[in-house]
């Protein structure tokens, strides 16, 4: 009997069964492992190929197995809901997704994967795979967070891991499939609203209060605090928030290409993100900024929240075409 | 001064600047329509190709004008929320989308949808156009409802313009995709389930009321009275209710192959779809049938509510060859 009204059995078995099912649906494109629980792409690692693995909380799906096939990640660990994978999970994923040329880990900045993705990078190193790191901190909302130190890893991490996948699938070395995730990371920045919360299954109850006249400008992906709570507002103004805080801070001059990128939160209608996405095009075409590629819709969710984030990612010819490079996974396809 | 707790600038302009954006991000492969709305493929219609034509109320996004590009729709025509588009929408679409070769016009069906499609051919006739027909009416929860005579066409809709529209890409004439469409309509069923309501942006307020501890089983996309309010459930019951009422009216037998498609309304987390689809697809199994296609996720949509669709297609080599061949709309890409 369920306690809660979502679509589920039991909060205890949500990730497992819907993983199993996520399997089923895709089973062209992963393999889901089940002790440990983690996503491989079907057939295994492509050897000589660097492999790309990253994972995180469950509930912001797709994010991350939606990720998993060619041209974007070799595995996907999911945690629990809203809670970091484990390293016993992590380091069996590392060492599938070694194909002899070693292994890029992509956390997003939380302090519970970045703990726990380096100690099942120590584990998968005492089997021979060699690991390297790096962190995705894409939030401009808030320096520290609840479970963060420094900026939070958000939607950004999508980029992160569609570019980094081109480079390792074309053919780049550890070294280089590095450099240019970190390429990403420094040229990309997001910024999220809430207009409502949503609610972890086992929780049974709303991750925090927001009144019906109220939103969050600068929500976390768990609902974690953000700059502040104003009276709720249009559309364009608040985009104008989340879209200026983002080319502020990445310094966006005339002239400049961009990816822009707007991630519905999970609960909002595909029209409003939509809404969202116009004007903030107007205003970085007021910038001088041009928009070269976009990208629009549910990647990296929070259940059921109702609000949307504002990514830019700067784009130069190398990032232009590792993004346009073929992709086929359960949530990107092109 | 937004009103409505939604992401938008004002009920009556969401639409069109929805459309807008929508627009704007997917330049590469559509062009927008302002006067009147509706949106068409970009570089127009291919000359001898018979030209796809939907629509229908706005809300229900990626539905139509997602599904307009190569393999599928060449327009699509947004009416206000919940509301069917005019006749003088519907008839320069038609005419936008005829290359020659006449046009099939996808109708759900609506009563309004319905009526306005029979003026618009109507009017498009006297321009030199031949336009046929179709009405999905994939929905098995009911027969007869607010808005619809007969039974009412929902996510089964989504297969239709997609096998449809790659028997036109392939060259066949118009009869022949009428015929593969009306294939399509005798071997759909869907059927869903809300767990909240939504709301429409004019309205302000939910389109119904749904108390915290009641499902609806057999919703109508636009909030429609379905079979039974239940005490909330298990994912595995509800998705029993859902999965068991579509396979009998389909009259599955052992050894038949299906698409099976869980549709997701707007609000439900995509972890949650996979947990009805593992379910559903667990079903069809011990009735001996064979799942050779899926489907999971937002494609027919009613704006926030929470829940689901199961939709059911017997497949065919035919049905299952159109399935596979390529599509690429911002909505379905392979």
């Amino acid at each position: 009997m369920a306690t809660v009204k979502k679509l589920i059995n039991d909060p205890q078995t949500v990730v497992a069964e819907s993983v199993e099912g996520f399997g089923l649906a895709h089973a062209d494109l992963v393999a889901v492992h089940t002790d440990p629980l983690y996503v491989a792409r079907a057939g295994g690692a492509r050897a000589g190929k660097v492999g790309l693995v990253s994972g995180g909380g469950s509930g912001h799906e797709p994010l991350h197995a939606g990720f998993v096939g060619l041209g974007m990640l070799d595995a996907a660990v999911p945690g629990a809901m809203f809670t970091s994978p484990t390293p016993d999970q992590i380091a069996p994923a590392l060492q599938a997704a070694d194909a002899g040329a070693g292994v890029l880990a992509i956390v997003k900045n939380y302090t519970g994967d970045v703990l726990n993705f380096e100690t099942a990078a120590e584990l998968a190193d005492a089997e021979g795979v060699t690991v390297r790191s790096v962190v995705v901190n894409d939030d401009v909302a808030v320096e520290d967070s609840l479970y963060t130190a420094g900026r939070r890893g958000v939607a950004g991490t999508v980029a992160v891991e569609k570019i980094a996948g081109a480079a390792a699938e074309r053919g780049d070395d550890l070294d280089a499939v590095v450099a240019v995730a970190e390429k990403v990371i420094a040229n990309v920045r997001s910024m999220g609203v809430a207009l409502t919360a949503c609610t972890v299954p086992h929780a049974g109850k709303p991750s925090f209060d927001l009144p019906e006249d109220e939103i969050e400008i600068g929500i976390g992906i768990h609902g974690e605090p953000g700059r502040h709570r104003i009276p709720l507002a249009s559309a364009d103004e608040i985009t104008e928030m989340l879209l200026t805080a983002v080319a502020d801070d990445l310094v966006l001059a005339p002239g400049e290409k961009v990816l822009l990128f707007v991630n519905g939160m999970g609960g909002t209608p595909a029209s409003e993100l939509y809404v969202v996405y116009r004007r903030a095009r107007a205003l970085l075409s007021e910038r001088g900024v041009e928009v070269t590629r976009s990208l629009v819709g549910n990647y990296v969710t929070s259940l059921e929240m109702q609000g949307a984030s504002v990514t830019v990612l700067r784009l130069d010819e190398e990032l232009t075409a590792l993004w346009d490079a073929p992709v086929h996974t359960a949530a990107l396809r092109w």
